[in-house]
Formats: C-alpha cells, structure tokens, sequence
C-alpha cells in the first residue's frame, strides 16, 4: 500500500511543493486541497487563519491522509502547532525545511557571526515572527519583508515567462521596491529564502533584481526541504510506497475552472478532474 | 425614530459608499459589516459570492436593518437577485445606481448612436456583464474592463496621496496598462465609470493616466447615485428620519485593528469601535 499524504494551500501555491513531491517521492497517493474560496491567508489576522487551516486539514485527514504536509508558509506560520495538537497525523509544514534549505546555502559566516538571510513572505507570514525564530534556532539571522503585491501579480501572471514585456516591468518595480527595502535593513545578507510558496514562479526575477542591485545572492525555496522532510518523516514511520504510478486527487473550495487553469502553471503539469467541495462560511 | 440601514462590502470600499450615505442622509443609524474574512469577492465564483454575500445580508438584517445596501459591485453583480428574493427587506444595489450617474455624464450622443461608457471594475463582476445589461437598459454602450491589481494596490496604499513617488508611479504604469487595452477596444468612450467601490481612492491617478493617453474624459463612481437612491426608496416607504446625529456601528469578520486601520482611508473620518463576529466557514 503506498501513503496517503495530504498537502493543502489557501489556494495555488502548494502545488510547487506538491510537484517536489511527486519527484522526490513518486509512487503516493497525493489529495491537495486548496481553500481557494477564502484565499488569500497571508493578509488576515491569526484567529482567522488558524480557524481556516483546521477545517481544510480535517477534511483531509477525513479524507484518508496519513501525513499532512501544510504547503502554505502562512498556515505554517500561524497554526502548525495548533495543526499538530488537533490532528492525531503527523503534520509537517514548511517553515523549517526553508530554514534547513537557509542554511546550507548559507554557509558559515566564518567571522563567529550568525549568517545572514533575507525572507519574503506575506503580511501575515512576517507578523508572526516564525521564521525570525526558526533561523535563530538553526543559527542564522533573519530579515523578514513582507511582499504583499507579489501575489496578485503572480496571480495575474504578470511576471512569468509569456507575459507581455509592460507587464514583466510593473513586476521589476515592485521587486526593486521591495528589495532595495530590504537590503538596506540588513548587511549580511548570505541569501534570499522565497517565505511564501507562490514565489517561485518569479525565482528568476528575483534574482535578476538582485543582480541589479548588486547583491547577486542565491535564491533559495522551501520546496525541496519540504518533500525531502516528508521522505524522513515517511520512512521514519514505515509507511512504504510499492505503487508505481502516482495518484493525485484535487479539491478546491471555489470555481474548479480557475483551479485547473491556475493550478497547471504552478504545478507545471496538468492539473485535471478538481472537485469542489464546501469547508461552510 | 431614524431607520436602521444595514451597508455591507467584502471588506473596505463600502465606506466609500457610506460616506455619501452619511453626507446625504444624515441622522440615520448605519450598520456597517465588512467580510474581511472572506475578502476578496472579486476573483470568486458566482456560487460562493451568492454565499457569502447572503450570510452577511442576514447578518445585517437579523441586527435590525431596514433596508439592506449591497455596497460591493460584485456582490451586487453576483447576487442582488438573489438577495432580494431572500430577504424580506428592500436591497439595493450599486450597479443601476452607476449606470444612473453614467448616463448623467454621457448625456446624448447625439448622432443616434449609443454613448459608450467604459467600466473599470473585478473580474467577477466584468465576468457577469451586470453593467452590459444594466448600461443597454439605458440606451448606453458599456465596455467592460477587468483591473485586478487595482484592489491590491490601492489595500497597500501604493497610489495614495502621501506613499512614495516609485510606489505610486507602479499604480501608474498598471493603470495606463489597463486603460490603454480598454481604450483600444473601444472607440466612443464618453465616461469612465468605477465599477469597484474601491476605485475612487485611485480617481485623481485614473483622471491623469486619461489625460496622458489622450482621453480626458470624465470619472464617475456610484457611491453619490447610490445614496440618492437610498434617500428614494426610504422617502417612498415613509421611513423617517428624525435623530440629529447619524450613529455608526461597525462589524467585521477579521481583524477589528485592520478594519479600523484602513477603513478610516476610505470612509475619510475615523472608524471606531469595530466588532468583530464570525459568519462560520
């Protein structure tokens, strides 16, 4: 019997984790969920957050998940421990393998300073502090920025590849905004970590901006660390996969349309057969 | 007695509404609820705007208001049918009342053609085409334009008096962005109509990107022609009012800081005592 593994996302993001995944380990039964009707997380206040992430994990768990994996940095940030207390599953979020990523990009500072490292992340995301306390832990020193427009330009494919060039530029600004902002709250600075599971799809603007700036730094994402902690956390438990092809099954709490049209750019593979369902509200 | 008016909005650009409530009937007892949970409506489905906008409805109504404003273009797109069949009070919305104030400004084009009207607005309510319908009811032609990155910018502050001149010259260049498409698909614009109760915070920017692409025209909203169709429908319905000073309540279903915070922007006089409630979900 291969695993059941639950992965949920306000909305599109955790598709770039699930698609990690599918790499690291094929073979599973995937069920995503994405709260698309409530989205976005990153710019309400905890209560409500926690109150949203509780409902789209029970649903998965109901749903036959033997491990949940919150592929959403706000959900994460604001109610991993209240996720962990309320579900009888193991939960892994993606705050702390973004830290492991940190900190092998980093490096040593080599001068007995904690190494640098720049996050962006939503409102929400930086408010709550979590990834200032998970580097400090692992003995780096964070920056958080908030981004708030990175989104909704995402959102809008504004900055991808296709996009017209009046559009890629808007996105520039922005990232040129924020990070020169962020920049000049910190000096030591050893890499970037994308806080938020939509940014990836603008890694390659952002590094260019960096370039720009003169801070050709690496640009790293939660990802990777995240499914490479799932495999730890799966093999730690015994729970062996022998199937051969993976399964994936896809909700969504609003137009399934939109999921499927959305959800394949960052998925980077088709993304079919979403069912909605109602978490109420 | 002054008669209770229940106002509600996804989250903020209500007040926009409200305002002119306020200046034109005064000493009125106003119920304010913004679903900030929920925010936004505007890149939602028609299923879960239906939803959502009928929870806060019965909220309002259940709270003692007399006659329900849907100050929210995509509730009112979406949903006003519905709301009226579902509540035993009289609703209005905001979409007949812009196409009042449009065909004011547009006046006649005078060589038997139909004025057009261009209306800026979310992508739900574009998607609905309630505007379409509602401006050819007035003999005008409107061509509809979807601006979804307007709400983000304008919730960031981005092209606000008092931000910064490279944060505001981003809501510039997305705004000749949209305008420029939305003008070359149409050729006899007299008006630009504000299709988003969020929009009038970005009038004076709109009106000079007009200019700049060569087309000064003028730049309506529906917050005035909508309380003029309040004062209508309470005088027709004999619901007096006598009180000298307006009393506002405030409900919000997340956070009552950031409520009050950026409500105060686009109500333009402090937001106080906000409450917060939970609708479920």
């Amino acid at each position: 019997m291969s695993p059941t593994i639950g992965v949920f996302d306000s909305g599109f993001g955790g598709l770039t984790v699930l698609r990690e995944l599918l790499r690291i380990i094929p073979g599973s039964h995937y069920v995503y969920l994405g709260d698309t009707a409530r989205l976005p997380y990153g710019s309400k206040s905890r209560e409500t957050v926690v109150r949203y992430a509780l409902s789209s994990a029970r649903f998965l768990e109901e749903h036959g998940a033997e491990l949940l994996v919150t592929a959403c940095n706000t959900a994460t940030a604001l109610a991993l421990e209240d996720l962990q207390e309320a579900l009888p599953i193991p939960v892994i979020g993606v705050v702390d393998p973004g830290t492991r990523a940190a900190t092998r990009a980093c490096g040593d500072a080599g001068n007995g300073e904690r190494p640098g490292v720049l996050v962006l992340a939503t409102q929400a995301t930086v408010d709550s502090h979590a990834y200032a306390r998970s580097c400090e832990a692992a003995g780096l020193l964070a920056t958080e920025k908030a981004c708030p427009l990175l989104v909704p330009l995402i959102e809008e494919g504004w900055g991808s590849e296709g996009s017209r060039e009046e559009m890629c530029e808007v996105t520039s600004q922005v990232l040129r905004i924020y990070l020169r902002e962020a920049l000049e709250s910190t000096s030591n600075a050893r890499a970037v970590l994308l806080g938020c599971t939509h940014y990836p799809l603008l890694r390659s603007a952002i590094e260019q901006t960096l370039s720009e700036l003169g801070h050709p730094i690496p640009v790293i994402d939660s990802a990777q660390a995240t499914a490479e902690a799932v495999a730890e956390a799966l093999a730690a438990r015994n729970l062996v996969r022998d199937d051969v092809h993976d399964r994936c099954e896809f909700f969504a709490t609003d137009s399934v349309a939109k999921f499927a049209r959305l959800g394949t750019r960052f998925l980077g593979s088709p993304v079919e057969n979403v069912q909605l369902i109602d978490l109420g509200g």
